[in-house]
């Protein structure tokens, strides 16, 4: 990413070369693994690269939302995870919807909402596979207990219009321990229950290179891997080099020698810190400081630069998260080490119910 | 507040009775104050609601980024200050053609600026007006005294194509007196060097119900005051009642008698806290706790709650940030003290550029 095509600021660009390696080493790995991959697609939502993710050997896509599924099965994707409860009539008539289009697999963690599932595919051709989500310790969703997880597979595996799958988990970074001795323990209890626990998944960028070899997992769901992001470069999950994707900002203004201000605040980069100090970082300039945002200014300080960038200059950020940056944006620019390529609308943008 | 109608969640729901009462309280305000009112749209970016300003009075309106000005001339709105300093070539072409439908106006804290606009508009049939800038406090963009405020007056009174339109400044909360010290002698200034500054520009909600009776500001751009939100109710500019806009989430699980999750996360709410603690206020849960995000979820703490909510149950949340929140949204619902009304888009979602 040395170089990069201009473009109107704030914009977000994104190197396709990256973003192929990236998904290369990760089906790579998973392969060795014999781990199915289920990509997320929250963090780009952009059909093209679901595509080239399916293509490099995905089993499918995972989505958080009905609505981010429904952009994907549209455009042609057959296998669709929905990791997340979902309640309520709108909403299950269009997972039925989507279920007539594609293979969709969905999560549950309490009765209400396997009851609700169940209501709404008791006359459908085929049963809805559903995953008990268990907390292994993030303290998200999830049933408690491995006993809980059985409890919940034997009411989906007697409901009308459901198939238990088996289990599903977002885990606590670094804790591939503990996944696994709940996974084991809800998995035999499955067994014994119910006669199957047939997937067992889990997730997360941050996790991804610690997966073990031996290990009761047989699916896993990375999303921000495609890009990468300061976040992840923090938690040694990458470096820089990895980093595919980066905002194209302005300096605006040079108020004081030690202040820099940039037409990308929190309308672009959005105020998400992951436990970090500072708003991004910048390429060029690593020594500076995003210290705080606007909604439309990124306030530099840029007391321990050596180099300071000028008014007019375009900077380039790699930001904190990507996934809730591109989600800002209507469209991104794709290029190639530099090279444009083209401009893209983001599918799925805004795709939160 | 008290009722809403059902929609699909997460969902923005606005009470046009609150907007118009928070419209004409402001009007009202700055007529008794004899200062024009010019309000920011990056809070609403919706075209229906700048007309009720400007019918309510406002001279017209404030807008932050250049393709948010496009949003609104194109649906008819003729006089519009753009707060941003704007630099490069195809946004001063975008300016250009804004310029030739509508009464632009526009700010300036450096000399690249005031080149480029003078490049621009040289050839223009009416000159630019333009503001300087001015850091009275807030550390973000402007020259930083008086001196250099007329030394860059003095520059756009020369540079062709540009007409010195007055001062602008966006101050830090509470800081009347100094903001008043600074406009007064830059004003004095400008009269000298130049013979005019026509316009002096100050902002903000935080600071709006505190405007001296006796002040050199001719003009005030409040942005938040027509939705309101919860940093503002802790700063004490506003109540709960006059919030008018609120986020519908569902609980969607509740793994522990303490915990609840909600489907509204930092793809909804954002992750601004401007100072607070907690992500939003459940309205009708005040001491609950959203004490965390994740992109689809609301991790809610109800350890100190009597009451509790149930799987399914649809909440309110008065989000810290309303003008992020909004950004987020590609629609939001409008409704009257409960009745719905109508689904609208928002106009200027996105409008970074």
């Amino acid at each position: 990413m040395s170089q990069v095509p201009q473009v109107e600021t704030p914009g977000v660009l994104i190197d396709e070369d990256i973003v192929e390696r990236n998904i290369g080493a990760a089906q790579a790995q998973f392969n060795r693994l014999g781990i199915a991959l289920r990509p997320h697609i929250k963090t780009h939502k952009l059909v093209r690269f679901a595509k080239k993710q399916i293509a490099a050997g995905a089993v499918g896509i995972t989505c958080q939302k009905t609505s981010e599924a429904e952009a994907f099965v549209e455009a042609g994707c057959r296998d669709v995870l929905i990791t997340f409860n979902i309640l309520g009539e709108a909403k299950l008539a269009r997972l039925r919807r989507l279920s007539a289009n594609a293979t969709v697999t969905v999560v549950a963690d309490n009765a209400t909402v396997v009851q609700g599932l169940s209501g709404a595919f008791a006359q459908a051709p085929q049963p809805l596979r559903v995953l008990v989500e268990c907390d292994t310790g993030l303290g998200r969703c999830g049933v408690q207990s491995p006993e809980a997880a059985v409890a919940l597979a034997r009411l989906i595996a007697r409901s009308p219009g459901l198939a238990f799958a088996g289990l599903m988990t977002y885990p606590a970074p670094n804790s591939h321990e503990r996944v696994e001795a709940f996974m084991v323990a809800a998995k035999a209890g499955c067994l014994a229950a119910v006669g199957s626990c047939e997937t067992i998944s889990s997730g997360g960028t941050p996790s991804m290179r610690s997966v073990p070899d031996k290990t009761v997992i047989t699916e896993y769901r990375p999303g921000t891997y495609i890009y990468n992001d300061r976040s992840l470069i923090a938690r040694g999950a990458c470096t820089l080099d990895d980093c595919a994707l980066a905002v194209a900002a302005t300096v605006v203004s040079r108020p004081t020698p030690d202040r820099a201000i940039l037409d990308a605040g929190s309308k672009t980069l959005s105020s998400d810190l992951l436990g970090l100090t500072g708003y991004g970082l910048l390429r060029d300039y690593p020594d500076a400081a995003i210290k705080a945002l606007s909604e439309e200014h990124g306030h530099v300080d840029l007391s321990a630069c050596a180099a300071r960038p000028e008014v007019g200059e375009t900077v380039l950020i790699i930001p904190n998260h990507v996934c809730v940056v591109t989600n800002l944006f209507d469209q991104v620019h794709l290029h190639r080490s530099g090279r444009f390529v083209e401009t893209v609308r983001v599918d799925a943008r805004g795709r939160v119910f």
